[in-house]
C-alpha cells in the first residue's frame, strides 16, 4: 500500500482543480453542474441552470418551474353549447376567450381542483367528467403541464369569481367553439388542444 | 399670476410624496407601477411587475417574455407519412416525439425562419406551407407565441442540426401522428395543436 494513500484518506473528497470536474447530475443527455434561483414568486420559481450540454459544450439553461397544473375543462351543455371565460391577460395585454381554467395545487387531486375552478368561475357544476389527457405548454423552457377534462350532465349553481378576475362568460355552439379553436380565433393552446381533442369524442 | 407659479417652473414635476400616486400604466383592466428584470439569458426575460390588478389592489405579476417566436410544421409527404423530431426536453427531464420546431428571431419572416430550421433538423425543403395559424401557449404567465404550418412537396436535402441538439428522426403515417395528438401520446402542445388542427384539412 502506498503511504500516501492513507495521508489522503483524512483529507475531505474534493476535486482536484484542473484535473477533475465535478460530475454534476445527469438529466437525459444534459448534466446539469450547479443552479442558482434568481427569480420566485408565488406562481413560477426561475431558475439558472450551468450545464454541459449534450454535445459536450458548457452552457447555461434556464428553466421556468411552475408552482401549480394547468387545469382547463370544457363544460358541454345539454343543448349542445359550451360556456366560454373572456378575460384580459396581462402578459400579452389581449383579450382571450378560453375554456374555463384553473391552477391545480400540489397534493391535491387535480380533478377536485378543475371541480372548484369551474364553479368558481362559471357557477357550474358537473356529474360526468371525460379525461381530454395531458399536454406540456412550453417544453423548451418550462415544466408547466397542463390536464384536460370534458364536462357533462351540468347544474347550475352560483359562481364566485376572486374579486382580481374580472370575467365574462357567454355560450356558443360546441361546433362553434370547435371551429374557432381549428381556424385560429381561439388561440389559447389549453383551449385550442381541449376543443380539437374534444372534437373527436362529441358527434 | 402668482408669482409662486413662475418661481416653480424651475422645479422639475416630481410627485408630491402621500398625496400624488404614480399613475403607472394602464394594461388592460390592470395598471402596472413598476417593473424590474430579475433574470435574463438569451432566450427569455423575467420581469418582476408592481400592479394594480383589475380589482383595484395592489400585487405584483412575474411576466416571462420569449425573445423568439415558437415555430412549428408538419412536414407530410407524398406517401401520407409524416417527420417527426425525438428529443429530450431538459426543462421536463422527459423524452418528446415532436413535430419540427424552431425560434423565430425578431425582425425575420416566419416562414423563412421556419424553412432554416426544418432544413437544419430534418434536411427537408418543402415547395408548399399552409398555415395553421397561430396559438399562444401559457397566457397567464409568458407571452410565448406559436405560429404553425402544414409543410408539403417535400425535397429531401442535407440535415445539419446544431450539436446540441440530439435527435432523431422518424417517419408515421400522418393519421397515426393525428391518434396520437388526440389521445394524448403526443403532449407537446405545438404538435398538438398543429395536427389536429391539420387533421380538419387533410383528407
Amino acid at each position: 500500500m502506498n503511504p500516501l494513500d492513507s495521508a489522503d484518506e483524512t483529507f475531505p473528497d474534493l476535486p482536484i482543480f484542473g484535473q477533475e470536474e465535478r460530475e454534476g447530475t445527469k438529466i437525459g443527455p444534459w448534466v446539469r453542474l450547479d443552479q442558482t434561483v434568481p427569480y420566485r414568486n408565488s406562481w413560477i420559481q426561475v431558475e439558472h441552470h450551468e450545464v454541459r450540454d449534450p454535445s459536450g459544450s458548457q452552457g447555461i439553461y434556464g428553466v421556468v418551474r411552475f408552482k401549480h397544473r394547468a387545469l382547463g375543462c370544457i363544460p358541454l351543455h345539454e343543448d349542445g353549447t359550451v360556456t366560454l371565460v373572456g378575460q384580459h391577460r396581462y402578459p400579452l395585454d389581449r383579450y382571450f376567450w378560453e375554456i374555463p381554467e384553473g391552477g391545480g395545487r400540489a397534493g391535491h387531486d387535480p380533478l377536485e381542483e378543475m371541480k372548484r375552478e369551474l364553479l368558481e368561475e362559471t357557477g357550474l357544476v358537473a356529474s360526468t367528467w371525460l379525461p381530454l389527457g395531458e399536454v406540456h405548454l412550453s417544453n423548451s423552457v418550462t415544466d408547466e403541464m397542463g390536464m384536460l377534462w370534458l364536462a357533462k350532465d351540468l347544474v347550475q349553481g352560483t359562481a364566485s369569481p376572486e374579486p382580481v378576475e374580472k370575467l365574462q362568460l357567454q355560450r356558443i355552439p360546441f361546433r362553434e367553439a370547435v371551429e374557432q379553436a381549428a381556424d385560429g380565433r381561439i388561440t389559447d393552446a389549453l383551449s385550442v388542444v381541449a376543443l380539437l381533442r374534444a372534437a373527436r369524442l362529441v358527434d
